[in-house]
């Protein structure tokens, strides 16, 4: 019997993460294995290890890991979409193809397996053509991190030139979001607490960058940079009282998307504001199937290249997890191949 | 010289109005005069008067209400939307015609005069054509309370058949609320802290209600009552903590619309389920006069009667904002005529 | 082994239908077995067995029918969206779930196996609940043409109260048209060449009625019944030269749906009106099962109960078919049960 | 008394046309006075001076000319939105500030006098800031040609990156679609019946080009170059039997804004692919005011270069229509300033 690698947590906490051998999985009817090529992470796998995880249920020993690049290897019965040797990329949500998320949909690495293993099976229908003109490593930022950019700004915000768009912090969400404002002739105003991210989101086409600590009240200078018309858009990345700065860095009917908190459990929405100012408040969950595919469509069309901040090698999960604890620009991407 | 009485507020309070006589006023180039038949008053009056206005600057001294229905007696050069005759109301913002608000536009009652008069001089844009089968009593609650839940609910929110909507309270919009929800086919569970209004709501048309009092987990029933589904449509009329659990009462998806608040200047949102119910949460600030004309439209055709709890003669203003402070069952109206 | 009854045509044309004895289906993983108990036919049957059909390659032998409801009485492995004695209706459409129809979407009854059968098999995620209200004669109308019309008017259309909608005909889709349509409180122009059926469509409820016999310009009265706005949105049901005068009933900025055709293979757009009236013409191929299940819930708040002309028992489905080509009041229905 | 020169038509025909001396215009309320630095030619010019105009009345003698770049010399009592020295651009819809069309909203060298003059009043609400990267000469072209393309690419297309759209011909609409459709990361599929022409559009920027009198069935190799999915969008310039085509290269679910017609008056537009297609066919008429504004500082940010064909002096008016009637790459202008 052929055996291959998989981490699994057997018991809360990054500490517990075992690399496993286990037999080689094979596909159901509808069903596609895949060879995983890379594994990108997201801050949601530190929850889920450290059993925070808050949106789904999983069930102990589970494998993490949601992101994913690789290579079809075999079908099952009546697959039509794939054929082995297709590259391909998982979606974070099992069973969200279009329109509204279905009550019945799963998250890779949440209620469903994740795809921390040298192979994995899915169904076909969870999985779409990867792009031509990237890496493995580089594709696999796309199902979470890129799709979420992307969902927020293209899918739910019809980003468009000549707006304004504010990107908190420099993870992989708003870096991608970034380049994809940038690619659509928009204007994007990035806020970062570090004077050297600040640099480097410059060098990635942010047209105007506000220091945190040097600037509290950043969304005065942002309303300024706007001609005191006020922003299209704003990333809501930080969470708690910031939300309201947010609203107040806003134009009439702008529009913010609620994408994550770093600051607690509970955003603070100041009333006046909140009905004067008329802003659209958008909760992303990730995104469907059919903008993933948009979005694969998109990067090969623009030649664009998520931002990696570190590779590491499969057997050394553990320290990438750290890193993406620590804080990285961009992803943190775990290279599975070999 | 022929005079007129006007409400004036020298000095912020309600003890403050006085019922001054004033000239006539006439039409410049575009503009109208209207013999005032009823203005309709909303709780942004009892700010305004108390001097907590916090959207639109006034310089006292100056005439409060903002919703007035009426007959255009003069028309200045120019004039082609209105003849003499015409039965018209008011446009709570004056210059939002359709689309997004515009920076300029003002508020009667505001930033401008407004209409606690025997007759008032409008552009002619800032008028619509009063419904065929309401009495100006009647008319006169739809340009501030009417739009604003046709706004959420029609405009913005798209209601149709078979969706459930959540209305908070007995006043004016969340009245309205009831009937256009109901006169869409949707499903419409009221909460109300008193018995008696409970009753008066469910006569009205309201599917379900909830004693906000005897059930404080009102989201618990609300999401009961769809099966576990969760509501489609919230209209948060209370604020503070209520937000989160308007977001718990609402499906994958669903909708909230900020209306107003009881409760303090600030509301708290919930992290989690902001993500992961990807809801929209639209501020709503009344509506435009492209709305106004649809509402206007529809009154007509479902022939709906607006809820009108008390009239006041026109020199009893005090007694009547004082029955608003106490809390009404729908809308109390001055009638101005005679 | 057990048998059932399964209509199954060999060679095109509808004298060449034949009720043959098939082996009872069982379920294959994720797939229902449902005992039908109606189906309801539409024109799209009479082409695909005239061998006209257009849209779908069939091979041949096939078995027509696309719009069912029933029972289901057995479930394969993993299927989770339904339980033995549930009652079900089939999607027309099998895998398009939501927002756009991908392509390689399927039709009961066209590239896929239809339902003129005692039992037939059906992945899962193909059927929805069937509604607590409705007969399954009653409800065998839903899945095509009670969808078209709700597709059209709300999901695509947004209708609301105020509005004024014309119905063309007097066919299922329309009349669903004129139910769904009053239901969210917009006023019906119904256009007939029968002054029977435009009693009959009058006594449905539609608020005019216009003889197009004795109106040949149905698009004049159409807009002075608007008081010369224009009506707001057309079901295009007849094409061919009909498309110009549904144009000209238009308000500015109107809606057009193209639904079905009686006139020949192309249709004439004038130019003129096509820029300067801003029309959105909108071609509807049915729909999704997210709106099929909100449609569901419809039927069920408003208790609408579907236009049913004539039912015919499962064995005298060429009178039925003769009857639907002969033209009828709302739906033909075969009831198979028993 | 002051005077300035102004193109007058006072019969049909462009050889009817003459350079009158006439009063320099005064400022009424709420009025501007500008001082007209370039005024672009565009189609319903021809039109309208040959007394074809089919869109708005007219009464002779009139003003042909829509399009105007130039700066206020003038204000008249209660203007705010603009001062002496602004640079600006007319509206071509005067009274269309956004959402719909209101039924009264007039043309400038339409309903209302046009722009050929060395001063035009305005009011002021017909009027927006000037792009601060644009010479007038370029500037001029935006209010009709640029916001056409703009409005149904971004305000009604929602265009993106990934996309693919179809422009017909090398005229000023064709040519803004393909720099604002590259702007937004959206490849162009160009059709055209010149090579030379074909040469220098892909050198604008159009990621392909087809050759119309070499490849008559256009669409097909439209449809092959997107791996044949089918294109997202057309604009569709010629009409005539080109509909048909048009529908035929268009992916499932996809738009077609329609624009103009170089043949005739009727468009045909085939039954089948329009109902299975589920095509959106937007009529296009021009835009609203504050698209125009979105334009503009899209413009600005995105250093757009709008293509002029030839600029013409002011008295050579005649030569100027002529060249446009022949066919022009991009837009003819005439400088009117000196």
């Amino acid at each position: 019997m052929q055996t291959m690698g998989q981490w699994v947590l057997r018991e809360a906490g990054a500490h517990n993460l075992r690399l496993e051998e286990k037999p080689m999985p094979t596909p159901g009817a509808g069903e596609i294995v895949v060879r995983v090529a890379a594994v990108s992470l997201n801050y949601r796998d530190l929850w889920f290890i450290a059993d925070e995880q808050t949106d789904t249920s999983a069930t102990l020993p589970a494998t993490p890991g949601s992101d994913m690049a690789g290579t079809v290897v075999a079908t099952g019965a009546g697959v039509t979409r794939f054929s082995e040797g297709d590259d391909v990329l998982g979606t974070f949500w099992a069973g969200w193809v279009d329109g509204e998320c279905p009550p019945d949909a799963g998250v890779l690495g949440g209620s469903l397996p994740g795809v921390l293993a040298h192979y994995v099976v899915l169904h076909e229908s969870w999985a779409v053509r990867a792009p031509r003109t990237l890496s493995a490593v580089e594709a696999s930022t796309l199902p979470c991190a890129g799709l979420t950019a992307w969902f927020a700004l293209v899918e739910k915000g019809a980003v468009h030139a000549g707006q304004t768009v504010v990107m908190q912090g420099t993870g992989g969400v708003a870096l991608f979001g970034v380049q994809l404002a940038r690619a659509h002739g928009a204007q994007v105003i990035a806020t970062t607490s570090s004077a050297a991210k600040l640099q480097r989101v410059l060098e990635l086409g942010a047209t105007h960058g506000i220091d945190r600590h040097a600037t509290p009240d950043w969304e005065r200078v942002a309303r300024e940079l706007t001609g005191g018309r006020g922003v299209d858009h704003v990333f809501e990345l930080a969470g708690g009282e910031n939300l309201g700065a947010s609203l107040r860095a806003l134009r009439q009917g702008g529009r913010i998307s609620l994408i994550g908190t770093l600051d607690g459990y509970s955003m603070s929405l100041p009333s006046i504001p909140s009905f004067l100012g008329r802003p659209t408040i958008q909760g992303i969950g990730v995104g469907h199937r059919r903008a993933l595919e948009d979005l694969v469509r998109a990067v090969d069309t623009l030649e664009l290249k998520p931002v990696v901040d570190t590779v590491y090698a499969f057997d050394q999960l553990p320290a990438a997890l750290a890193h993406l604890e620590r804080g990285a620009f961009g992803k943190v991407v775990v290279s599975v191949g070999g």
